[in-house]
């Protein structure tokens, strides 16, 4: 398919930066903007343009591009829309290789706007440069230390995962979780409208991207319908893709033209087109970060039986008819597997099955050992999911115990082969619980490096699983 | 219909306690108990039972139930199944009023646990006494400072929700993440397998309680359906009644029957009834405290229609997708409202509209609060929605300009006398954002004491209102 992969992939690897607009005056974009590239630490030059002032945050401002000492392959215009054109004409002048214009004001305003940002578009054709935006976040990619908006504190490993996305935020957003999760990004794009380089290009920019293996995107619509559904299995085909898409209902679909200008389409031609592909179909920013989640520790289609065990009967009840819901399976618990649990789990309260419950959310250490050993080696189940209740288990054994109990299900997981998925949670959410919360939070990050996806519900980590498996 | 709510009242009131297997060892659950009494602060006498001690945790312990000063009205037993039918001898000799069977190994196990059960039942009712479990986590009562299993730290204050629950841990999760919520009990009461008292004994009781309004439950299975079905009908016209019901699948039916040795029955029978009754239908603790939440500040039925509003275009066109899957509505901003909202809100990115676009998560602070009072005045909307991504405002505003946001929220739904809901999350929740957390939990509690329920995701805040809404 027709796409200038070249042109991509020099704006996102872009090695110097012009920032139109940079200011250090608070609560302006253009100073979070510009604090964001100076913490998160832009790997090349980066210069800072505004008429107004000499120095902003204690580096020199340039006047206009024309005054830098060399041309930048990458410009962020952070200025109103009705002053981007004449940046842009700059742009063509000095010659770059991207612009990326954050502002709103375009064609998600009607007529003027749209009239403006067709404008653009002729420009940057006609000279040569591609566009990003405009009404976006722009670009975070951990290679060349460029980052979004907000986005001074991402993560600066460079991962496997692309995310695109339409609105900005939630660009941020996935970022930022995604980052507490130990999932990283080759890029992540907000392109706003799309007024230039689209979701068809982004697409099969990373599809064709080798440092990519995921790409995950948030769609409100689409500007050309066939050329993205080609696009679309063209990604599918090379990499998994999961799919966010809104505008599914009537007053979704006046958000989405006047968010980014977009016709959402019809919900109905979408989730054909998704099914048929093999896409993934998620929603909300959660939902696309459990899912990440689920296929870095699991990959794709890692089998949908599952081994329940909790300390607590409830907890088995629960999640096996949850299980049901999300078309997983819990087969029966039976010949020597039971046995051998049961000579093992010798413990009150406890019911060997599947689900297991094992009595209470934290045991003595060698029988939990011995327990989750045996549920682990069950061999009609493609993974061990434990639900554990950890403020609960905290009032059994004390933070030492706790840890130990970490080890152990790092150790299983290891040992036995098979995937482990971990539900942890406080319990308590209160002010006074955050002593609490830092120890889940450490439980949960170590278990994260040791290859356990750890999930805040079970309803969120059956979801993911399912989704994982379509 | 026929059940004792004097008995029933006596138990759960009791004015002084005795517990059996009573210790000082960590990690029993007898040492648990008696810490969460001892630390709750039980309003009576606590006489500490144990043949093999003199002294745990500093009080005098007794060899057993005769040897104490008095009679205790409430005995709870927390030594293993095979032991306790000569507690329940000492029981009936010294005259109780009822007895908390904590241990597991009864009906649950099969032949041998169930003639045990049936016995100790016969000994109650010849005595005099009730009985509650066995299998379970007690009672908590914050007026005569009774508490459950690891209850130690729950809200002190009484309240008017009562929570029925199979399952001690879910009873446990729910009182603990209330505490957490502002929403305080009238009581909680685990009652495991249901051997002399059981789900529609509660039922009954809390409905002809005076200080119950709502009754939440969770249940496995129920005893006797026809006596059920009509406690229920009793109870839903008298009281608001939250029910989840597990057992809908055929693995999760046999973990019912390892855990509490109840039937689950028939789950088409089970959705029939609890529509019919106008009983709401949740599932999971957290749905059951999102509901609890919005029933504390919306009440019954407060309606389906609601004005959206976000510093984000993503976030309404996704929330406004989700109202329609829960069947809420988004009426089209029009008219006079259309004209007054886009009078004040003058600010670039903004979209005026029903969904509100505000242009960022928080924007200068007299224009917050004109643009909110202008949404929460729109008259074809029941309730105001503002979804707030806390941790990209702070970035924005800083600390101060976001308290100020709290309060202009709190005083907006104070002036409007129309409902406010608020989704508020961090955005981040790795180690290092754990200041932030605690600025999102001082925030989160603010708003709570105003009378504003604070939801984690906009999915889990539609889903509730939509809930009450049944």
């Amino acid at each position: 398919m027709s796409f200038d992969f070249d042109e991509i992939d020099a704006v996102i690897n872009a090695r110097s930066l012009a920032i139109v607009g940079a200011s250090g005056k608070p609560q302006k974009f253009g100073s979070l903007f510009t604090a964001s590239q100076l913490i998160y630490g832009f790997d090349g030059p980066v210069y800072l343009v505004n008429p107004g002032e000499t120095e902003i945050m204690g580096r020199k401002a340039y006047p206009d591009l024309k005054s830098l000492p060399q041309p930048p392959e990458l410009v962020c215009i952070t200025i109103p829309a009705h002053r981007c054109m004449a940046v842009l004409r700059e742009c063509a002048e000095v010659g770059v290789k991207g612009v990326i214009i954050m502002a709103s004001g375009f064609r998600e305003t009607g007529e003027g706007g749209e009239a403006l940002e067709k404008e653009a578009v002729r420009l940057a054709r006609a000279s040569g440069f591609r566009i990003i935006g405009p009404n976006c976040f722009g670009v975070y990619n951990p290679r060349n230390r460029l980052t979004l908006l907000p986005g001074y504190d991402f993560s600066t490993s460079p991962g496997k995962v692309a995310f695109i996305s339409q609105s900005g935020g939630f660009s941020v957003h996935v970022g930022r979780l995604c980052r507490g999760l130990g999932i990283d990004f080759s890029a992540i794009v907000s392109y706003g409208n799309g007024a230039d380089l689209d979701e068809s290009d982004f697409l099969l920019y990373f599809a064709h991207d080798p440092r990519t293996e995921t790409i995950a995107a948030y769609l409100e619509g689409v500007k050309d319908g066939r050329r993205f559904l080609d696009a679309l299995r063209e990604a599918a085909s090379r990499k998994t893709v999961i799919l966010w898409k809104v505008g599914k209902s009537e007053p979704s679909r006046r958000a989405v033209i006047s968010h980014t200008g977009s016709l959402a389409g019809s919900y109905a031609v979408w989730k054909g087109v998704m099914r048929q592909c093999g896409v993934i179909e998620a929603s909300g920013v959660d939902e696309i970060c459990d899912v990440l989640l689920a296929l870095k520790h699991l990959g794709r289609n890692p089998g949908r039986r599952l081994m329940l065990c909790g300390g607590g009967g409830g907890l088995g009840t629960y999640a096996a008819d949850l299980a049901e819901e999300e078309r997983l399976e819990v087969p029966p618990l039976e010949g020597e597997s039971w046995a051998r649990l049961r000579e093992v789990l010798d413990q009150p309260g406890a019911a060997v099955g599947n689900p297991l419950d094992i009595g209470a959310p934290l045991i003595p250490l060698p029988l939990f050992e011995a327990s989750l050993r045996e549920a682990a080696n069950f061999p009609h189940a493609d993974m061990l999911l434990f639900d554990m209740a950890l403020n609960f288990a905290y009032g059994l054994g004390g933070e030492e115990a706790l840890e130990q109990a970490m080890d152990i299900l790092l150790r299983i997981k290891e040992k036995s082969g098979k995937p482990l998925v971990m539900v942890l949670y406080s319990r308590a959410e209160g002010l006074e619980d955050l002593a609490f919360e830092e120890l889940l939070r450490r439980f949960k990050w170590k278990l994260l490096q040791g290859g356990i996806p750890v999930y805040p519900s079970i309803s969120r980590a059956l979801r993911a699983i399912s989704l994982v498996n379509k």
